[in-house]
């Protein structure tokens, strides 16, 4: 068998069927983040937890050793690995998807700090790849190149309160030019990233046309700098009992806002476009980072229900009840959802995302509940302890909870699913009807009977 | 996207993840498979049910269109498509096990009859297997050979009444040697195959040492020419109201059978090994051809519920209740099953059938509770027509049911992965002591304690 | 604990919850029938089975032993026990419909013809119900008073091939007054018991007048005398390989069928009221009798994994797995569905069918699902032996699956409930706007600000 | 129908069940417990919240409007209502446990403040439950009389750190005579409400006798005066994130803690006896508090999915996907959880805790699994609002989430529940067996022989 470290880390049985896809820089790649990591990254995340103040001030902290990691992963070459080269031929790294999906469960394993030091964090990812397709040269200059070089972070403003804003024609955020100036009124929430001293600006969607016909061209995109007049940060909003500083996801308020009219970012009118265009590949690194957080849980449980000082009645956890088929169950749920997500990743690779439509939506639906049921079992196994503050699988499920109507809610994604499959029912029936027309040729060619 | 015929039949988002592996032969057999299906076999799968009286003479039948069929394939060059020459280099055709999945699922659409048309049906494709691996070179003139060519037919007489023969230790037929003979007693049901008045073989499992203390070297394996005196067929079993004529599965006694000792395979003590051998493979097909069923069953589902002729209270079907979130699922299910089981393949085609065994069981307790799921849904969007003569979905369900305890119950399955997994704890648990060791230093070097 | 044979039969843990609310009658004929069916009608199912002929003279067989029960049955006052004195004072027997649920549960436990022993099985209950309640003085003595005394048999003639049959309004077999005749045209399938040669009527549902503006008053009802002219029977319905012999369920062409206009139910344009009424309590016989039949399936499993002989790897079949796991939850499966049920018959004694309409769909979607999973459970811990002709678990599941359809899908019943619960959202919104309103005003009185 | 306010509230299909077995009494409480918490309470909680600081003085406050509920819930004679007079004579109210389960219900829709002004809150309620029943006069005079009073509450010591503490056996505390003293030493956590400024004893367990031969005489429990030197509250647990202040799950160190002997309870060795009778009820309370949880998740649920300002795509959220179905099901998996905790209670009230533990056990691990369930609907119907803390779901799903192993896991229970169903198996067999020869009897009498 193959010798590479991820076998040997969780010796996925889907490797046999990526593996011949790998280029030797990823091959070599994905071993030396397995191994910064593991040495490096995840003996530092409860450090860094215990460097964030108990307090008020934990909102103005950057916490010293991601900070020393991120020098670090910088200077072993591991850094903006999300920015596929074939899609982004100028900021970007020579890693296809799916090299990059593979890497992205490794960081999900260790949290949101483990993807932010090699400066993979959501949701920076997504707005650097905004940046790097649609963004003009001096707002590349003056926003891209900082964010790529992790000198500075970013919030990414579409959610609003009191609507439904998983309907981005919902959006009430008013977005108006006045002279050389454009003047943003809104009030958003769960606006990621904001809470963060290091944040320097937002994207934030608005309606600049509200009354435009076509309901998909009402909408713009501006580039609002954090420390803008007018851009109040309300409060953060907690996730269970969870405020994630401190980056946080908070809520805002736009009072008058304003930036220069060259902080539009592709054209008025073209907001939808953008949300669009950012939406497919970081719905996959979610996916994979969430298999890494699944994955992690079931080590977690592999380790508590063998532990010896955790026997009950004289026998080891996993001697009890239904332990071993749920990991089983566990490690077969984790393998197929690794595996649905490569295939989209695979299809991005080939198509774009506009050709991978159906293999996201699909991962995006299944990825994240298969997570929380594993974590949920690794979270039963360790009784009480698990959904406390000494285990990190509470507020892994809380994250994993989110994704569930992050980026729409799983129900929408259930029903574009469905419809898109509808779609071949005509080529199903076409097809069954010329069946059934042999068929009755061979009855009588045959010269027999159906019996009833 | 690429325009292979798989594309238009299924449209599996799987693809773009095996299309690299295939060989021009194999992209090539496949399509023409799938056109020799579509064309000549569905259409002839009524006529074949037609063509099987509805009395006892069922049993003693050779379907005529399917004998017909079956020369039309071997004229085609879609023959033993099973037998990958990379691991039967004399008999085998060139395509891997992986390249064989993807056909053996559009086998799986038809049912039995269309794998039985390219000779690629069990039980005869285990025997082949177990012929050509173990047979002397005699008793493969004799046997695999017409096997091979589609003239005999043959059964596996392993499960034995009375007895859970799921342990291979309980099984209880005799197998001894008496001269120059071996002499059979024995009691055996669910014997596939052994109704069809053109099988001409069983391969009979027995104890031939039942005091050995080694208990895998207590069983042996002898051919037993159907038409021997003593093989006394006594019914079909039936799985719910089927009999599967007229192959059945058959409860058989073996009444003092008398064979020559070179129909003895591989040697004495040695069943236990060939049984084990023929495992691999043949789980891979029925799962393939488990998600052939599954897809066919979505595809009729797709056509009933946008069946004009099947509203109520003015709305299509599809737009009643839940029916587009379960096509969205059945989608969703049916292709991580189908990577699952092409990730099984890879894994044969790597590191044979004992370098997948994880794989191969994941794949054998996930997949046949996934088909079951994906055709009742669509029997349900039947209504009673869906349960009925008048579909193939009920036999198609009952058929599949049995794999759920066939080659060993899922829970066997389930607990073997469980185990499996369990063995991964020791290296778990060292790199968790190893990451707890480094962080106790960082929390030293970086003076900080960790809040409570 | 209380005595009562119940109690040594099933410990049914809900029945401290309806011991109350049994009369001494109840008790008392709850306990006969107890002893009746354990002792003469279980050991004579297979022999019942064994008198029906393997051929087509199967449909002209009234069946020894099952005549011999039925004269034992009405002997034992065990008769007619489904039809509650309270909703027919002249017909009924004094027992509510809570009472004879519990019983109904017990006839479950042995299949069809342990109802049919009793008069109590379906169709004849339902077509009672309805000539009970809706017929003449004339129709009642000619066709219930046999149907009560067990005399004949009867079929209901509702469902229809080529349209969707759930949404009745779609019915398209005619009824119409030609003088003092009524003509009847119209091709049904799936009329259950009108193979049987006892059976002298059918209750035909069609449509009187097709271009009514009120598509309810659309249909009227009509006995046909089975051996009327023009009653064509074209073949039984199978349901996974079942024929259900001799009842069936059976394809009927009405071809220019004749009866007197004296044949009308209740009147012009009633068809709908009569069906309406005819389905609460039938619906709650079907669902006591799923819960029977899943409590045998228990009570089959845990003989089976007790079994010595059904040792594997040295251990109990209850040893291995998650088979313990399995029956605690058949066990609380089947418990907390016959508490669902009891509840909706409680509801029917207070309110009558219409003031149980929600607690009779719960029931009707709940139960058919859980026992298809409890007996399915049974099954797999049987293997093979299972699904054959050799156990009763197979054909149960299969009857039980059609209860899935059966008086409409569980989609329907499900919409149903769901919106039904949806109608208690505004007193919901109003509660919780004074709750608001008198927070606000608290708020003001202890001069506190809520925290974000 | 009935009229009671508990129709109005959430019209429970299962009233028709339990309305006859309601008292006067405990109807028109009922109806004053209803009364007083939709009009009184559930406005109130949060301005409780509001009234808990927000930093560390948290720990230290009495929050003024529960104090003032408090007053007002006992001037109305809603109080401690949990406490059956069957079975507490003497300080108990004219409730059957019955009666308090419905009660119960009401009060777990408020969370936990709700139950804490009518004086019927974990663990106070077992605390008081084993002092009135255990405890001697002069113990209940100090310590029952003030907390049935509600002048002071109380904590329960037994889960310890470390260890795997569901077996009790492993329990290491130390508990030892000294002269008059009894001295303890150990450390615990998840000691629920042990933070409060208004906890004034610890029951606390210990092994008294760690080398005797009978492990459940090992143990004794004693009454510690929270102030004791010694005590040492070492920090609150956090469940999800959420410290659950002022009351918290504290982890304390028990050192050289030395109290009067008087303080033990019932005698030297009885702790585990003591353990086993507090149990029984107070885990029907928890479950009917989480059926109430639900019920209110699923009313939270139903205005917001028929609120207009969250349309999307110009229809209500309950027009989208499978929301419909998702309140169907809540509502039915409700219902039947109540009904299995309705009949848990009314086993208890006719035959003990003892003659009721399969009943117990059942809802023991059925109802936290549905409720989290329904939670997580409704969570999921509220999008990123669900999770945060402007909704009460989430902080109700991680109280419910600790159910799932608070008394023992799950997975105990159900083993629990198993193997008591196995047991039935002799007799199941024994009259399979008996079925079996009069069967033999008949097939002998009617001359016929079994079909294969």
């Amino acid at each position: 068998m193959s010798s590479h470290p991820v076998i040997e880390l969780t010796s996925p049985s889907s490797w046999a069927m990526v593996e011949d896809k790998f280029s030797p820089f990823a091959l070599e790649t994905l071993a030396k983040l397995i191994k910064f990591q593991t040495e490096e990254v995840w003996p530092a995340l409860r450090v860094a937890h215990a460097q964030l103040p108990d307090d008020q001030s934990r909102w103005k902290t950057v916490i010293p050793i991601i900070r020393d990691l991120k020098a670090r992963a910088r200077e072993l070459g591991l850094w903006n690995l999300f920015l596929s080269k074939s899609h982004y031929p100028q900021h970007g790294v020579d890693l296809t998807n799916l090299e990059y999906a593979v890497m992205a469960e490794i960081l999900g394993r260790g949290g949101h700090f483990a993807s932010e030091v090699v400066n993979c964090s959501a949701p920076d990812t997504g707005n650097m790849e905004v940046l790097a397709r649609y963004g003009s040269p001096e707002q590349q200059k003056k926003w891209l190149i900082p964010l790529l070089n992790g000198e500075i972070r970013s919030a990414f403003a579409m959610t609003e309160r009191f609507i439904a804003s998983s309907d981005a024609t919902n959006i009430r955020t008013s977005i108006r030019q006045e002279g050389n100036e454009i003047v943003i009124n809104g009030h958003k929430w769960w606006i990621s990233g904001a809470g963060d001293p290091r944040c320097a600006l937002h994207l934030v969607l608005g309606k600049s046309d509200p009354n435009s016909s076509d309901k998909y061209r009402q909408q713009s995109m501006v580039i609002v700098p954090a420390n803008t007049p007018g851009v109040k940060i309300i409060r953060p909003m907690k996730v269970f009992g969870y405020d994630d500083a401190p980056e946080g996801h908070c809520e805002i308020i736009y009072d008058n806002v304003r930036v220069p009219l060259s902080n539009l970012i592709l054209g008025w009118g073209k907001g939808f476009e953008i949300i669009q265009g950012r939406l497919g590949p970081g719905r996959i690194h979610h996916c994979m980072r969430s298999i890494g957080a699944a994955q992690n849980a079931l080590d977690l449980m592999l380790a508590r229900v063998t532990d010896p000082a955790k026997k009950t009645f004289g026998k080891y956890l996993y001697e009890h009840g239904t332990v071993v088929a749920d990991i089983a169950k566990s490690r077969a749920e984790i393998e197929s959802s690794r595996l649905l997500v490569y295939s989209a990743a695979a299809q991005i690779d080939k198509y774009k995302a506009k050709g991978a439509l159906k293999e996201i939506g699909i991962a995006k639906f299944v990825v994240p509940s298969m997570a929380l049921e594993v974590v949920d079992r690794a979270m039963q196994s360790f009784g009480a302890e698990g959904v406390s503050q000494d285990q990190s699988l509470a507020q892994t499920w809380a994250g994993l909870r989110t994704l569930r109507f992050a980026d729409g809610p799983d129900a929408v994604h259930i029903q574009q699913i469905g419809q898109r499959e509808l779609k071949r029912a005509p080529e199903v029936v076409k097809r069954l009807d010329a069946i059934k027309k042999k068929e009755t040729g061979l009855f009588e060619k045959y010269q027999v009977k159906a019996h009833f």
